[in-house]
């Protein structure tokens, strides 16, 4: 399977893969899934949202297992995160057939759309839209860099933007969706397993940081006359990490933005965003009310107005604890259970459903870049580890 | 004068100044600048690389005393920088002929063009082709950020670009060039003087510093874990300011780039741009070592990799001591000699003529910017001054 879908959307030159919502790479990795599903039979379906799904047995009976995750990427992004999850349920069915498993329950293997949300700007658009959580009028509005609309961009790859809102019949059919991703972090690595079980998915959130100064002539203003906003910035980037270093959180700051950006010119305005995550809510309010405090600090000190803005939030999901647990069992009960600071469908879809993940080691912890990676073996225990679980499941 | 200069190419938004080079709003100031010409019967001339000169008294005749200034602006800029000394020059050349005064040396009034360069990156291009500081095809190699090459813009603007390079039997007419430009600084206003002489320009220099670090997913790779380029970045902004106070020097960080600039991804490269400029050489470079060393030493310690560049560097520029002399006894020796961070053509065409500069207060020190400012009174006195040193040198 990988031979067919790893020259897909590749850049020649970084190696990283670019495919994003609504591309020809997305539609040749949408063609990728439909050819699996087909060479074994299954019964190809494509949602009203843009979610493949590939279906053994009636779906119609309901209570179906389900297990798939997305073939979207970021920008310059790895070959794990997301099509190992498709992958490894397509292998996962061939390995439930190879022991002649006799399912009870349907099962199907979905791939969601614009999970990366890397052309929108919003992650995880096609669980968000199945599940209501994105209205079909907010998902009108969003466009990507070029001023494209996501139905624009939907209707020239071939779906009918029309058809995009909330799926409930569709969802209610589902009795547990179980999706494998590689880890995104190095907790199997020092623990030393190759398969982890998600326990939840860390309350995070972007804050946007403004530092308004004032612009002036870089080679002719003293120092004590500045207000310059770079200073106040550069300050609140190494107190973020600081204070996420003493709560043992994570703080980021990944994106900034100059004007007017002159080399000889002080700035007016730096705008930085703050990507903030904890294991839990108080300790994520603590460390980021230090950052902005710090922040607010020096910017008064070198005079420059402060705004902070709460771009987005995403409070803690908690993996539904009955499905945790029977996958824990089946499991044979010796899987380490750990959070994670990312997003994902299964985190989407757990206010819906029954949800749970199974991580794969990833030795480096790298990813979001070319250099992610999965060993080969780590990834057939994975494979069979969800072959365990959907068989657990769907034969009982 | 001003009224009808002012609206052209002004942001409605901003109030700031938006005349670069080779745009319908420079080609706006160019026109302006030859109407005050002919209104006052002098004869307007446009050279090989787009300057315009406006002539009192036959040019052949050589050893001309010539006076202006600049048209363009930087993004978003003030109403003073440049124009202050054109309009000067002009209502100088008023002045003169209500004192009757008799002109024994031809006289000229000039607007250099593309001295911001904003629109190419490269500040003073007019004075630079005209002296040989830049040749043709160094000129033809400039674009702007669309792409479009300075000969296209030329042509497009109505202006052959076959014809420009060095002028050096135009510059030999010149026996002396005096530019008056509004401080940019607040040297003028600390001493209570309504104009002053320039000195020196301090050398200057811009660093760029390229902390390539590995990209990541920021909401599940531990700190411990990160290489993260944007802490390097932070520290060397706060140790460029130490550093720039502790010299009596300036250091700046005005322009950043980040990729891949997303808000949940650890960044891969950060690159600053740094400027920095100091009264003599060995400041200059005790204060750029000391920023270069910290770097590294915080780059070091994240394991990042720094990679620093110097993209320009022009040295301390002395200008004429018999003419800025002769300048300040024409003034009656009480006004102060200041050195400025700032490029000027007047610094340019000192390796190629005697050239000065007169400097008019900025209460606010504020330039490069809407803000920026000079009182009434002081634009009087700085026309008064002009003309009394265009007097002095054009009469004896």
């Amino acid at each position: 399977m990988w031979r067919e879908l790893a020259p897909i959307g590749r850049d020649p030159d970084t190696h990283g893969y670019r495919r994003h919502a609504w591309t020809p790479a997305d539609t040749d990795c949408r063609a990728w899934f439909r050819d699996q599903a087909e060479a074994r039979g299954l019964v190809h379906e494509l949602d009203r949202n843009g979610n493949q799904w590939a279906w053994l047995g009636d779906p119609a009976q309901g209570d179906a297992v389900v297990t798939g995750s997305h073939l979207d990427s970021v920008p310059d992004g790895g070959a794990f995160d997301g099509p190992l999850g498709v992958v490894s349920a397509f292998a996962a069915v061939d390995e439930l057939r190879r022991r002649g498993a006799r399912l009870t329950r349907p099962l199907a293997v979905t791939n969601f759309g614009d999970e990366e949300g890397a052309r929108f700007g919003l992650a995880c658009v096609g669980s968000r839209l199945a599940s209501g959580r994105l209205t079909k009028a907010q998902a009108y509005e969003l466009r990507d860099a070029d001023g494209v609309s996501l139905p624009q961009a939907m209707a020239a790859a071939g779906h009918d933007p029309d058809t995009i809102g909330p799926d409930p019949e569709r969802l209610a059919r589902v009795g547990a969706y179980v999706e494998l991703h590689v880890e995104q972090g190095r907790a199997l690595d020092l623990s030393g397993d190759p398969v982890g079980i998600a326990s939840a998915i860390w309350p995070h959130g972007r804050w946007r940081f403004d530092f308004h100064g004032e612009a002036n002539h870089a080679g002719t203003t003293r120092l004590v006359d500045r207000r310059d906003p770079m200073l106040g910035y550069a300050e609140t980037v190494l107190a973020a990490r600081r204070e996420a270093a003493l709560a043992g959180a994570l703080a980021t700051f990944g994106k900034v933005s100059v004007e007017p950006n002159g080399v000889n010119a002080i700035p007016s305005l730096v705008r930085g965003w703050l990507d903030s995550r904890a294991a839990d809510q108080s300790t994520l309010d603590t460390v980021v009310t230090a950052i902005e405090e710090a922040a607010r600090e020096h910017a008064d000190r070198a005079g420059v107005e402060l705004r902070v803005v709460r771009e987005s939030f995403t409070p803690v999901v908690e993996f539904d604890h009955a499905l945790r647990d029977e996958l824990n069992r089946m499991l044979g009960g010796r899987v380490p259970v750990l959070g994670t600071g990312a997003g994902h469908d299964a985190g989407i879809l757990s206010g819906a459903l029954p949800t749970a993940m199974l991580f794969v080691r990833n030795p480096t912890g790298v990813s979001h870049s070319p250099a992610e990676f999965a060993a080969e073996d780590d990834c057939v225990a994975g494979v069979l580890a969800l072959a365990d679980v959907l068989e657990g499941l769907a034969c009982r």
